[in-house]
């Protein structure tokens, strides 16, 4: 292909927003600048692509953002790309700002959408894993997954000092509909009694046993960490279960939920995204197209986005016997 | 009084947990031992003075406590010291081990016990306000209050981070079943578009009108602060209400729960504790009794429990004036 | 006065920043818009004014900024301003935009600047006290003290777990040049051995002393917390002074420094620079010129400017006597 | 070998502590409650095995210490296990105990001192990397070190802030003395200037050069990270060398020092300690001795600890050339 013809790059962010969003962003238009690229910000994800909300971005747009959660090109979700005609004026719009070339940042639904319209409209695309799910293939980790892990440990912690006080069993619901990463992370994190997680149904007879084992070791602190849409259900319906089986202790619910989108990203996240938003724009100009730049074993991999997204990523095996190992 | 014949004093946590309860204790015990007293810990609240689970402190107990959340003479709930039978027995193991004085930390429910016991038996007692609702009056603030205040804050920080990606409206729920004191703090502290307290009732038609207005103003975060328990309802039924007459909009609800009980008690509550805790040692030895010792005006305030009970305080009308002008 | 002659108010922060000053800025220009009148921003504190660095604000330039450290105004020490030439030049700035009315954000340096303007060309000005150092008269605390007292303990916190670990002496150097405010109130919060500040002087005997005796009570964590510029020199000149006397003891220093400036305000901060920009433009309004806006038991208090410079505010001799009981 | 004959194993910390030791130990003691195994505590690392401070461990002892940072089972050099009649000494008091084998959780001079012992006495011994530095090969990532990581952009985040506010040029010295590691993380992470660390000798003119041409691109936050040690000097000379050639910036210099050693371990290094806490007894479980246990993309891998010393794991130079093309 002709590399050297890419001489401006659209930008964007979709899908749910994750902690270091920023930060990519940041370094692609960085990078971009270093190898004389004009860089260009689209934003609300594919929706202003359709709406021509798309700006020629300069330095002062990228100052002071590295360090702050969310997104400042704005994300949303676009039923409109979903269509033919959608990507057709989103191609049009494109070319009307003469942008050869895409980074998107999201999650599957957004990298599915890149490769669409590269299928389409042959406009080369990189994606960036950017979901604090973890559930893409081709990287250790996805941009914000480690700062909501640490989110949610936060919270966790907080939660177990008055869990503590006053010998309460907790059932604490974490981000994860398809995936229990975050639950994993966060229940081997936190000393948990036990997580819940889709990958794994744990019969409700199996929870209450723990416990009652636990109780009787006069473990003071309980939290059940529960993925939300988990197979074995959310935390609330956990919770209502348990407690009729064990109607004397002192049970409560607390569901995370978006707080744990955000936050300033943590080092890893900052420094993983930094890197991938520097590799999308070299993988651009050297011809990679249709994939996705993920980091295996400190080394940046570009993997097809198609494998990607299909590629069924799960907690490890490992991982979940030596969580059983430590609440025993 | 006899002064002299105080020798050894009794300390309980009781009712909700809140930051800087073992600050208290840590400086209560710390002060006693400095005025040659012995110090004991009597767990679980007025359940452990009816059990009879009541421990002889040594420094040990209290080394590195003074950071962490919680209680570690832990907190219950008592239905038994509600009786008379239950106060006597409690008054019995008291004297078995020589007690002569009580530090009562809670709040209000925890103060009436102490405030009742001190009626029936005698015991000289002292309060200390210990709730994250602030709802005392004779202090400033309550020990745990600033805590509260804090964790809200940052995880308010946290999700305008994903509310402004997505130009969401979010409502948050904070807590303060009575007084809308972590509410005004929170809303004020985040800027947000709106706070619903339990003190005042706010018509869901101006409440959407504001937000009407907002939206106009391109305000791209918009967060509600809602009281839990408020005049207006829980933060999920003013969501599902403002859902009807704003039906475009993307809302989502968040319920912070109980991590605004725990987590490592601010510099604020440090010192308001540590303060507290060597001043009830010392309103006990200069024979104050059925008191709460409290802080207004960085002075050291000792106020008949009864009052500190019964008064109403509520928040500040020029606060919630002012909440107005900041989210107009 | 006429009061309605006020149209135009412009904003400033001066001398070192504080967290809280982004805080007092939005109010005072949400506050402004509130009551029709126009805000402008004086970029660099005095210095600016002398340049003409002045714009006119919009909600937009106090978008986000609430929660954010630092100062988006900017701020610097101004030699020019201090001349009869320099202020001559800044009023005719002033002038040029219409600007009938100023306040300034700042420590004593910065009120003192105003005094002498408004005593010189009559422009009425209200300062806040912005400063970490809480060393003005007149308010129970400056904004930014808080925030600066919570990231000071958060950081002896860290510095404890690894004193602990190793049986280490640690000498902790905070800010607060002239008064030991911050200095107490880490030192109590975070249960350190001893605390020298400006305020007293601690002979080297007695400090040496108090740690002996804390050795034998076989305490493991110490940490000696040290104003800087305290009487007794800073923490390096300590450290080395004790050595001489314990040389066995593995004594480390850590000068936290110019840290404690930053991060994101905390509740406290938020709530006082929110109120006192209501109350700078509304204290404006009602004719209140050459004072400064402070809050003395949760009510605003307007003081003359040259009383909060003048007063000597020093740490609170109770509040040293309960740090002496608890570290003993 | 016999692997039936392991009934007892001593847990020990040395060396520096860093974060995540304390998750380390209670995941090995756990798990061998798991395999039956008697599990040892000793204290103060090598020094503790020579002075026979060693106790057995039950379940309380680990208990709430997963999140704090630090060590429970304290560290500290010993100049006697250095000599060959310490370590005899220290041998007779392991078997006196009946003590197995040894968990070794510590640096490069930690492992050695483990790799000797077993070499002289034949106890199998099994190391962690627990270090913050980041300097030993054989593991992705040593325990403590993403805690540091984050610990230093925490701070540099709020250094920014006043950094920001004046136009101050900050040089930030954060640990790591013969690894660049958490210097070039804290560099890429919070947007430095320019970063220096041990690996790389940067001329000085060319870190004027940089700065010069900044300064003319507006940039008004100017942070130059500095490890401590490194090739071009601590950050106090490298801020006098720079003062003699930009004599008008207004330069600070931080050291942050102890800090970075501290605080609750992220879910990163919770999650790495825990993991290896568990292989380690299952290592030494499945014969292997004498090795390092890490993890190597996302994997657990056993490294011969003379092989995890020597190796000279350095900053890869592809970070480093990335770090470049962001501070342009």
């Amino acid at each position: 292909m002709e590399l050297k013809t890419i001489k401006r790059i659209g930008v964007l962010t979709s899908g749910g927003d994750s902690p270091g969003m920023n930060a990519a962003i940041r370094a692609a238009v960085r990078a971009g600048f270093y190898y004389n690229i004009e860089m260009y910000g689209i934003y609300r994800g594919y929706e202003g692509m359709i709406l021509n909300d798309i700006k020629k971005l300069d330095s002062g747009h990228i100052g002071h953002i590295l360090e702050r959660g969310g997104t400042f090109l704005k994300s949303a979700r676009s039923e409109e790309f979903r269509t033919v005609e959608g990507r057709q004026k989103a191609y049009e719009n494109l070319k009307s700002h003469g942008i050869d070339a895409l980074i998107v940042i999201g999650g599957d639904g957004s990298l599915t959408g890149a490769h669409l319209f590269f299928k389409e409209h042959g406009i080369p695309a990189i994606g960036l894993p950017g979901t604090i799910d973890n559930d893409l293939s081709g990287t250790d980790s996805t941009i914000g997954f480690d700062t909501a892990c640490n989110t949610a440990i936060e919270a966790i912690d907080k939660i177990r000092d008055t869990a503590t006080s006053h010998d309460r069993l907790f059932f604490v619901e974490v981000m994860g509909r398809d995936a229990g990463f975050i639950a994993i992370n966060a229940g081997i994190g936190s000393a948990a009694a036990a997580i819940l997680i889709p990958e794994k149904k744990m019969p409700i007879e199996e929870l209450v046993e723990k416990l009652k084992v636990r109780r009787k070791r006069k473990k003071t602190s309980n939290i059940v960490i529960v993925a939300e849409g988990g197979k074995s259900g959310g935390a609330a319906e956990i919770a209502r279960k348990v407690r009729k089986y064990l109607p004397h202790y002192d049970t409560k619910v607390t569901i995370l939920g978006h707080l744990q989108r955000g936050g300033a990203p943590s080092s890893y996240d900052r420094l993983l995204a930094s890197k991938l938003g520097v590799m999308a724009v070299e993988g651009l100009l050297a011809g990679k197209y249709d994939v996705m730049a993920g980091i295996i074993n400190n080394k940046v991999v570009y993997t097809p986005i198609k494998r990607a997204i299909v590629d069924d990523k799960s907690v490890d095996e490992d991982d979940f016997r030596i969580a059983k190992i430590l609440s025993t």
